[in-house]
C-alpha cells in the first residue's frame, strides 16, 4: 500500500492515496515509538522501513522517516520494552511457554531469525531469513542514500556507523555466506543464512536453499549500495544475481517458477520449476523486479551544468533524462550482451555546453581489460569504473566497448566451504550440466571431475529449435571419481556439454543438475578464481 | 533399577530386589500393551527395554520379555492410540498447539528423533537422538540373541525381520553416519544423526557431536552382533569407538570429561575437557563401560564337550570359565597393545578331553596379514576371524599372534562427506594434531596439507615426564594451503607432530586440535583406506 502511495506521489501527483496513507503511518507511528505510552517494538519481517523511506523521499512526511529511523534503531534492543526484548514482552503477553515457537525458529529465542538478536548496528555476521535481512539493509541504506543526497540529514557519525554496519554485513554475505550462483540463505528450516562457509550445493548435502526473493533482495541493496560507494564488486554481484540465481527461477516459457534454487540436483530433490506456490512471493517478486529493472542499470546525478551517468549493468537500453526545462540526455545502449562483451553507445545532449560523464562498469572477471572504440589515453579506471570525460564524449558521442577476458573460466568456492568443486562460468553466466544434454549420467554428476585447464574448453552457439532459444554451450573434458575418491586421469576424458544455469529444467530430461563439479587434482589453481571474483586478484 | 535387579539375580541370587521388580514391570505392563484398556505407548528414550530383556535373561519373567518385545513392536505405529500416532495423542491430551515442542525438535512432530517415525523395522536410515538410537537397536539384538541361544524363541521370519532391520541400520550408521574416530551423531540440535555423510569435524563447519554415550551405545550393540554374527568388521568398529571416541573423553588423570567429541577445534569451540556437565551422562557412562570391559573382550560358548572362545580385543586379560562341574578353561593374553600388535596366549584346560577352538579376530587394517608362532598350515580366516582348531591348540596351549600392517596408515573419509581430507593411523588408534607439539600453528589446522606417502611419516615412541604417559608420536611432512585452496609443494615441507586422538587436551595448549588435514593432491588415493576400512579392500 505505501508502494502503491509512493507511486501515486511521484508518477501521477495523486493524493487520492498520499493522505490517507500519511494519516495511517502517523497511526502507526502513535503506537510504536521512543516515547512514554508507545511500544517498542518493530516489525517482525523488515519490509515497512524501506517502504516509509520511499514515501518519506516522495512525499517529505516527517513521520514516515522517524518512524523508519526508529525502527531500525530500536530493533534488537535487549532492555527495549519494560527492560526486555521486545520480543520476550510479547511472548510473556501471549502467555507462551519457552517450547512454544515458529517452525523457522530451530531453538527458543532464535531472534536471530528476525535480525533482532542484537541491535543492528552490534551485528558483526548476516544471519537469518535472508529475505528480511536483505529488506532490512536495504532500508538502513536508504537511510544512508538519503544523507548523502541531502534529503535527511544524518549525523556524520551516526552515518559512519550505519555505512559501516552495511559494509561489515555484505561482506560477510559475500565473501562467506553466498553461492556462486549469487543465491544466499543456505539453510532451508529458516530459509536463510548458516554458519559463515556453510555452502552445500544441494538438499542431499544439508542445504542450499537460496531463495530467489533473496537474490532479488541482494539486487535492492548492491543498488544502494552503488549509490553509496560507486565499486563495481556491488554491480558485479547484482549482475551475478540477475543472471544467475534470479532468473533461473522462472522457465523459459514464463508459466513455471522456482522458490529455491539449488547448485545441484538429488534423487529427493530435482532440478524442476512448479506452477504455484503455497506461499507465492517469488513469481509476482520476479515481475516487479523486471519491471523497475531501468532502475538497476545506471544511475544518473546532475550537479549544476555537470551530469553523470553510472552504467553498471549492459543490454539494449535508452537512458532519457532532462537537465533544467530544456535540455535533455539520451543515452543508448547496444549489446548481445551475455552472449558477447560487446557494447556500442550513442550519447546525444541537446545542448553543448553540458558536462557529461559517463562511467562504465569492469566486472572483476574482465581482469580490467578492455578495449574501447575511439581509443582513449589515459583513461581512468577507478573501483572497476572507466572513467569517460565530457572531453571524450564530446568528440565521441558514438563509442564502443568491448569487455575482456569474455571466455570461459572457472570459479571456486572457498576452501573453507570444503566444497572442493570447481565450475564453468562465461562472462556474468554461471553453468550447469544437466542430463538432458548427457544422458550417461545417472548420479547428479556427483562424481564427475573438472580439471582446470582452460585449453580443454570448448564453445558451440546453440538454438534450440523447440524454444527458439540461441545460448552458449560450453563443452569440458571429465573424468569419473570412484567410492574411494580415486580418480584415474590416463582414462580417456569424457566430454561434458554444459549450459547456463538460467537455462537449466526447460528442455526435459531427468532432473538431474549441477553446478560445481569435483575438482581434480589440487595444485593447478592458477587458473581458477576463487567466489567472490575480485579485481584485486586479476 | 532394573539392572540393579538383574545383578542380585545373576550374581547374588538373591531376591530382595527381583520380586518387587517383578511387580513393578507387571505393574507397567498391566499400564501399556495391546489389549483393550492398555495403552499403546512406548518410552520416549529406549533404555528400559534392553533393561527387560536382560532381567528376563537372568530371570525367565515372562512379562518383561513380553513388555519389551511390545515396546519393540508398538514404536513408531503411525495409529497405534485411537487411530492415531501416540505422541500426537499424548500431545493432544496436554492440549499441545502444534509450534509447541523439545528444543531438540527442529520441527514439529519430530518422532525421528525418538526412533518413532515408524515402525523400527520399516526404517530404511538411522535417525534421531544417536543414544537413543544404540540403546533401542540393542534390545532388538538382544531380542535375537535370546532366540539364538533357546532362551526366547522367535518364529524363523521374525527373527530374520529383526535381523535384516539390525543389518541395514547399522550398515547406514557406519558407512554414511560415522567419524572415522567411531564417532556418531553429527548434530548438536539433536545429539544425533545428520543426513546420510554430513559428517563436518567441528561446530565451525556445521556439526560433529560425537557423544561418548553414543559410541560407548556403538559398542554395546557391536558386541551383540558378534554373537548373532561372527564378523571382524563389528569388532573393529567396537575398539575403533573405545580406543578413539570413547577413550578421548576422560583426561588421564581421570578428573576431566568431554561429552561431545570433535574431530577439529576451532576459536568458539576448543579442544578441552570440563569437571562436570548439568546433564552428566557421559562420565558415569565411561566407568560402567570400564568396569564391564572384560565382557567385550571375547565371548564363549560351550556345546557339550565342545567349548569355542572368539577374541575379539587384544590387551592383558585372563579368561576363566568352568564347563561342567568338573572342569575349568583357562585362557590368557599378555600384550602391549595398542602399542605394538604382538599378542601372546595361553591356554590352559584342566580336561584333556575337552575340545577347544579359538578364534582370533583380524582387524580389517591387517589386510588379513598376521604371523603365529609356532606357525600352522591351512588355517581358515572366515569373516575376520583366524580359527585355531583343537589339534593345534593341544599342541601349543601357547601361542603369539602378531597382527600385521601394524605401521602408520592414511584414512580419508568416503568422498560423499566432501571433506576431502586425509588423517593417520596406527593400529586401532586415530591420531590428531595439536598445537602443543606444533606452536606454529594459529588456526586450527584449518589449512594443514597431507599428502599419503607413507614413507614420509616417521614414528618415535615418547614418554611424557609430566603424566608417565607413554605412546608413539607420528611426524609426517605436511604443506600449507593459501585461501584460494593452492597448494605449493615446490615449498620445503614442514613436519607435522600427531598423537593418538585420546590424547588430546592433556598437556596445555591453546586447545587447537584437528584430526582429518587438508589432503594434498588427489590422485595418490592408493595408499589410502577409504572409512570404514574392511577386509574385502586389501
Amino acid at each position: 500500500l505505501i508502494e502503491a502511495a509512493v507511486a501515486h506521489a511521484q508518477y501521477y501527483k495523486n493524493e487520492l492515496l498520499v493522505e490517507p496513507m500519511k494519516r495511517y503511518i502517523t497511526l502507526i507511528h502513535n503506537k510504536f515509538g521512543p516515547s512514554e505510552g508507545q511500544l517498542k517494538g518493530y516489525p517482525g519481517h523488515p519490509e515497512i522501513e524501506l517502504a516509509l523511506l520511499r514515501f518519506y523521499a516522495a512525499t517529505q512526511h516527517q513521520e514516515s522517516y522517524d518512524l523508519a529511523k526508529y525502527f531500525l534503531t530500536e530493533r534488537g534492543n535487549p532492555k527495549g520494552q519494560d527492560g526486555k526484548h521486545y520480543y520476550d514482552y510479547e511472548a510473556e503477553l501471549r502467555n507462551e511457554p519457552p517450547w512454544q515457537r515458529p517452525d523457522c525458529y530451530p531453538e527458543n529465542r532464535s531472534y536471530w531469525y528476525n535480525q533482532a538478536h542484537a541491535p543492528i548496528q552490534e551485528q558483526s555476521t548476516i544471519e537469518g531469513h535472508s529475505v528480511r535481512a536483505m529488506y532490512l539493509l536495504t532500508a538502513v541504506a536508504d537511510l544512508v542514500v538519503l544523507s548523502d543526497s541531502g534529503v535527511a540529514e544524518l549525523s556524520s557519525s551516526e552515518k559512519n556507523m550505519w555505512l559501516q554496519t552495511l559494509k561489515r554485513l555484505w561482506a560477510n554475505m559475500v565473501d562467506k555466506k553466498m553461492y556462486i550462483t549469487g543465491g544466499i540463505g543456505a539453510i532451508k528450516q529458516w530459509e536463510g543464512f548458516g554458519l559463515d562457509y556453510f555452502l552445500p550445493q544441494g538438499t542431499d548435502e544439508g542445504g542450499c536453499y537460496s531463495e530467489t526473493c533473496a537474490s532479488i533482495g541482494v539486487m535492492m541493496l548492491a543498488e544502494r549500495m552503488l549509490l553509496i560507494d560507486l565499486d563495481s564488486s556491488y554491480a558485479d554481484i547484482l549482475e551475478l544475481c540477475l543472471y544467475n540465481n534470479v532468473m533461473t527461477s522462472m522457465s523459459l516459457d514464463g508459466k513455471k517458477f522456482t522458490y529455491d534454487n539449488q547448485l545441484a540436483s538429488s534423487d529427493k530433490t530435482k532440478s524442476e520449476r512448479n506452477e504455484w506456490f503455497w506461499c507465492a512471493c517469488c513469481p509476482p517478486n520476479v515481475t516487479r523486479l523486471f519491471g523497475s529493472l531501468g532502475g538497476y542499470l545506471w544511475h544518473h546525478t546532475v550537479e549544476k551544468d555537470q551530469v553523470f551517468i553510472n552504467v553498471h549493468l549492459y543490454t539494449n537500453a535508452e537512458l532519457t533524462f532532462k537537465v533544467g526545462d530544456d535540455t535533455t540526455v539520451h543515452l543508448k545502449q547496444t549489446t548481445t550482451w551475455p552472449a558477447s562483451g560487446s557494447v556500442s553507445f550513442e550519447l546525444d545532449v541537446s545542448r553543448g555546453s553540458l558536462s557529461v560523464t559517463t562511467r562504465l562498469r569492469l566486472p572483476a572477471w574482465s581482469k580490467g581489460h578492455y578495449n574501447l572504440e575511439p581509443p582513449a589515453a589515459g583513461l581512468r579506471n577507478t573501483k572497476g569504473y572507466l572513467e569517460l570525460t565530457p572531453e571524450y564524449l564530446a568528440q565521441n558521442p558514438k563509442f564502443k566497448l568491448s569487455v575482456g577476458e569474455f571466455e570461459p573460466r572457472f570459479i571456486a568456492p572457498h576452501p573453507y566451504t570444503n566444497q572442493n568443486t570447481l565450475a564453468l562460468a562465461l562472462g556474468p553466466l554461471v553453468y550447469c550440466a544437466e542430463d538432458v544434454d548427457n544422458p550417461w549420467e545417472t548420479n547428479h554428476f556427483k562424481d564427475v571431475v573438472l580439471r582446470s585447464s582452460p585449453e580443454q574448453v570448448a564453445q558451440s552457439q546453440i538454438r534450440d529449435d523447440a524454444t527458439g532459444h540461441e545460448y552458449v554451450q560450453l563443452q569440458a573434458d571429465c573424468w569419473q571419481r570412484d567410492a574411494s575418491g580415486h580418480i584415474n586421469f590416463e582414462e580417456e576424458a569424457r566430454i561434458l556439454k554444459l549450459v547456463p544455469y538460467y537455462y537449466r529444467a526447460n528442455r526435459g530430461g531427468k532432473g538431474q543438475m549441477r553446478v560445481g563439479m569435483v575438482k581434480g587434482g589440487g595444485t593447478e589453481s592458477g587458473h581458477v578464481n576463487v567466489f567472490p571474483e575480485t579485481l584485486a586478484s586479476a
